[in-house]
């Protein structure tokens, strides 16, 4: 396996495959892998030739400088973990790299990210986009692989691919979960063994909406009353947003019907987690 | 010579090539073909095995609508003037090919739209950035070719290939000018025969300024009045701006020293013209 920490030699790597017969897997991370990114890399092991791993931690897409701070960094560690799923190449460029004197350009992406997250984390989005476009271009990947916890990141990029004629395809995976149903994320070892325990209220918040339109409940108002209720009655819980949406424009509902997606962000504590599930097709 | 009209066409003809040791080389235009076009096309065409030439009046990069209105369009007389310059494919795109329902992708520079058209034409370079990174995508070439005529926009795209890390080498060729000075522009043909003549004022003032620099005056206040002068008694002409700025960073100087342009944009009747020169390197 190769670790590479340069732009151009990443790019001579990708260059020199290009026009063979081999399909690049592309898997971009922050690193601090878990079970969630092992099976977005082990589907792309299976569906393509080559597979190149990212670790980045892009400043861009922090709106604050302490969670920026704060965000879990383990180069060597993930570097091992990789090494085991037979990744072909781990690209792992550092900031200055990125990010050099001078770099002023900015993806946008206008509409999807008005809900949801985007709402929430001005700014935040538009370094996703503009981290993902970089590192496309870089990569050139023939399919990139992410997961469900992060869905409006996943309708964004699908988007800014079509937008942008990168003509890569885009797929999404499962959300991986704990045991009790908690989303695996890389900020969950921010929370203590009480908070983790309190946690599970965003999973059993999302279930408890599912549940409600499987009983034929169709009204957003009741479905999200019913939600914060579960999510109030853990102390230390504070709601971030809960949303209904489209599942394709991330457009607010009013009532549930067609594909529809509900999506939590909780602070337990000093963490900020979400999570979401499809809760009618 | 091929003429497409639509993206997955040219890109199933680009991608034929791929991996082929053959060089493709790219000339986007907005059409209305003039001398300053074909000399990017021969150079490009002299330069590169493949000749890619792109002609789409985008809408986006309009701040007006009645410009847009008003701009001139001649395709059937396009494809003729290139099929001549055995250029190998002509792409055409219709508007909503490029920017279908839902497009929603914005691609921005800060600073460098700082100053010059982008301080008068607000959403013009993010105009320009969206529709030159969809058709590096599409065209995917190894070389583009561009005009001097428009400095900033060869500044703000050589930028932008670098910070997104397109791999693209950008290059600029010399404004190509009328015997009297001109500078050649698919505008120049709203000019009535007595507009044609005032607007030898653009040039006039920005030789001026280079003899002035030549004649060792550093002082910009004093060569932007000048050039000043040289414009408002011509009658009808209207200032847009009068620039001297950094050959790189396109921040305005105070005093000449180093890669230093000097750049006009002058409203000659309803028509706004732009030109540019070198004042000192």
């Amino acid at each position: 396996m190769d670790v590479v920490r340069s732009i151009s030699e990443m790019q001579v790597m990708r260059n020199a495959v290009e026009g063979q017969k081999c399909s690049i897997g592309f898997v971009p991370t922050m690193g601090t892998l878990h079970e969630g990114h092992l099976s977005l890399i082990r589907s792309a092991r299976d569906e393509c030739d080559k597979l190149i791993v990212s670790i980045f931690v892009n400043p861009m897409q922090f709106d604050r400088e302490d969670d920026l701070a704060a965000y879990p960094q383990q180069l060597e560690t993930d570097i091992d973990i990789v090494k085991k799923e037979k990744v072909d190449v781990v690209f792992a460029p550092c900031k200055e790299e990125i990010y050099p004197e001078g770099f002023c350009t900015r993806v946008e992406l206008k509409k999807l990210t008005e809900n949801l997250c985007g709402k929430r984390r001005p700014g935040h989005f538009e370094g996703v986009a503009t981290i993902i476009t970089k590192l496309f271009n870089i990569v050139k990947p023939d399919r990139a692989y992410l997961g469900q916890k992060d869905y409006q990141q996943y309708i964004i990029i699908k988007r800014l691919v079509q937008d942008l004629n990168m003509g890569i395809d885009i797929k999404l995976l499962p959300t991986v979960r704990d045991k009790d149903g908690l989303a695996l994320s890389s900020r969950n070892r921010h929370l203590s063994a009480e908070e983790r325990i309190k946690a599970r209220c965003l999973y059993e918040a999302l279930l408890k909406a599912k549940s409600l339109v499987r009983d034929n409940q169709r009204e957003v108002e009741k479905i999200k009353s019913e939600m914060e209720g579960i999510i109030l009655h853990v102390r230390d819980a504070k709601i971030d947003y809960i949303s209904i949406v489209d599942s394709d424009t991330l457009i607010e509902k009013t009532e549930v019907s067609g594909d529809t997606i509900a999506a939590v962000a909780v602070w337990i504590g000093s963490t900020r987690l979400i999570d979401n599930i499809v809760i009618d097709t």
